[in-house]
């Protein structure tokens, strides 16, 4: 007898590793002869092949976006928008999600095996940009035999590879959906990337990214890197709600223990993270949303660079996102509308920060919902 | 010949050790039996002994304010505030800086020699509160022979000395400038001092704070603290302004090299403060800016706090300030119109961040002028 699953819920789900056998010819001028991909698909896709819709993760994400894994009771990352009767309806479409290329959750990259050496590629993995990711996830869709998508959705970096999708490979993008995102990201946002591999890469444990061979990871950098990034996910007035200047005891203990609860939260974040997560992809991923600019080759100009898309746009932005805030969702907009493009946008009230956009703020799921089902109209 | 100075300088001065003789009882319970500021004057205390400034310095700042000391080129901290002719009219005011109690630039503190033990404080060095400061400036104004101070003025950490100054000692205060403070700081602000401690207190070459005895300094925690302090300093338009996302090569290197030009100044910064700074400090300055809330003890009714206060306030704030926001210096000036205090505000249109602060901002320096000219006259 199965577990019983939520009736909203996609169930029990099977991640799968994909060969891609094509080479892939990267930005930084290497070229990976063969690549592998975690992947998780949910729904059904139609005879018409009509139906797929792409999911890109995050920073910290993966391909375990719905539904759950066998023996485990935590759902995946976007359970509460994708499933059955759902925003991302599986009923209607069939969704794909995978680990981008270079992640640490089964896809090639740096602690998977270097074929050529037989050891971890570790810190000889490439830096892949966020277009490296669109072209590995256009080999993917090939691969899957989906020759155009009915819509590519994602958060944060996430929504910088459907905007990438939509310039890299016009014609095969029905509709994007980009969320709590930026056209690039500001000094600001380079900083606080910058602090966060600077931990890593000076941990004595990172050992130069061969921290396997040695058998320890950089526990302490990492740490501090995430620690750092939950910062910018969360709203002040979120952090205020959340833990105000609680004390965990009636007195200041005048030492370095745990005090407030806001430095008892970010510890356990941070060690959590340490738990699950690679350091040298972390490097990989924060780099990647430095280098993303996709005005860059166009002048510096982002409509110049939208004017290659030919999809419908949804522009969803967050009122309490300080890291990526609304102001940046309004350039992709303003781009979109110089360059003719057909665009939606929607500015959803929140109060929690960044974080918002995996949160299932009823405003937020409306839009989805109602915008997919559109999509869904159009495609049948 | 002594070297020309800028006629608007105090020129050459000479920083001076004080010993204070009088027991000083702490907030965590702790009693320094004595200890020692290192100070700096500047003009003359006039027979009245009533036209005494005294200037609080904030997280790293200390007693080097103005002038120059011998064989520098580098003014003090403040000098574009600070001498003859200037905001803070050396020609009409007595003005006293001081290193504080935990300091690193010659106070007692943690690098200091703990008469004990013969050897450096180091992390058995009480943690301090901005109260224990105060009642350490009071003992200085004793030796001094200060009896009231004119003004007590500071910024950032140094204003939360002034606000506790007018109600630990109401009667030893006839003005306080509150600049660029907060009545308390947020989870936030917790959240990235936390991070800085975290960062020093997991280097390894921190050695539990004894590392002055290993001849090492914890670099790597100490410079990633300095470098997310700096975050904070600037606004994200001053950052932009500042660096843009201007690359230091014409293409991406697709290392972890320096490529931004805002990572190369966040290492700059970095680096160049772990060659004048102390970690063990930087601890303690962060721990007093997390436990100060002089509303605590009053029902956490900050009007309640401020009923005890005589003074006369100024409270300054800048536009651009997001670590410090506007917002949390009219907290301060609503508190002290509910206490029924005599209160200006200055709100300075700004673009660089907290660091405003310490910038010669026309209107900024307007309000400051302005306001003392007011006070001289008031004790003339």
């Amino acid at each position: 007898m199965s577990p019983a699953y939520p009736a909203d819920s996609v169930g029990l789900v099977q991640p799968f590793k994909l060969l891609i056998r094509q080479p892939l010819a990267l930005d930084c001028g290497r070229t990976l002869p063969q690549h592998e991909l975690m992947v998780e698909t949910y729904g059904q896709l139609n005879a018409a092949r009509s139906n797929a819709i792409l999911i890109c993760h995050a920073l910290s994400g993966d391909h375990h976006v719905a539904g759950y894994h066998e023996g485990s009771k935590k759902p995946g990352w976007w359970d509460n928008c994708v499933g059955p009767g759902k925003p991302i309806d599986t009923d209607r479409f069939f969704v794909v999600a995978l680990n981008n290329l270079g992640g640490c959750r089964g896809s090639t990259g740096p602690n998977t095996i270097n074929p050529e050496t037989g050891k971890p590629w570790g810190p000889d993995f490439p830096l892949v940009t966020a277009r490296d990711w669109v072209r590995s996830q256009a080999l993917l869709a090939d691969e899957l035999g989906i020759a155009r998508w009915a819509a590519i959705i994602g958060g944060s970096l996430g929504g910088m590879q459907v905007m990438q999708w939509t310039i890299e490979f016009p014609e095969r993008v029905r509709h994007a959906c980009v969320i709590a995102a930026a056209p690039k990201i500001s000094a600001q946002n380079i900083a606080f990337n910058e602090i966060a591999r600077q931990a890593i890469l000076s941990d004595p444990e990172f050992h130069g990214g061969h921290f396997y061979e040695q058998g320890v990871v950089p526990a302490r950098g990492l740490k501090l890197a995430r620690m750092l990034g939950h910062i910018t996910y969360l709203s002040d007035e979120a952090m205020r709600a959340k833990f105000g200047r609680e004390l965990k005891t009636a007195e200041p203990s005048y030492n370095f223990d745990v005090e407030f609860e806001v430095e008892s939260y970010l510890r356990y974040q941070g060690q959590s993270f340490v738990d699950r997560f690679d350091a040298n992809t972390y490097l990989i991923m924060t780099k990647a949303l430095d280098y993303f600019d996709p005005a860059r080759e166009y002048g510096n100009d982002l409509a110049a660079a939208f004017r290659r898309a030919t999809a419908k746009f949804l522009v969803v932005a967050f009122s309490s996102d300080w890291r990526f805030s609304p102001q940046r969702s309004r350039e992709i907009v303003k781009a979109l509308v110089d360059a003719g493009r057909d665009v939606s946008y929607a500015l959803i009230d929140s109060q929690l920060g960044h974080d918002d956009f995996l949160m299932p703020i009823p405003q937020y799921h409306r839009v989805l919902r109602g915008y997919l089902a559109r999509v869904a109209q159009e495609i049948a």
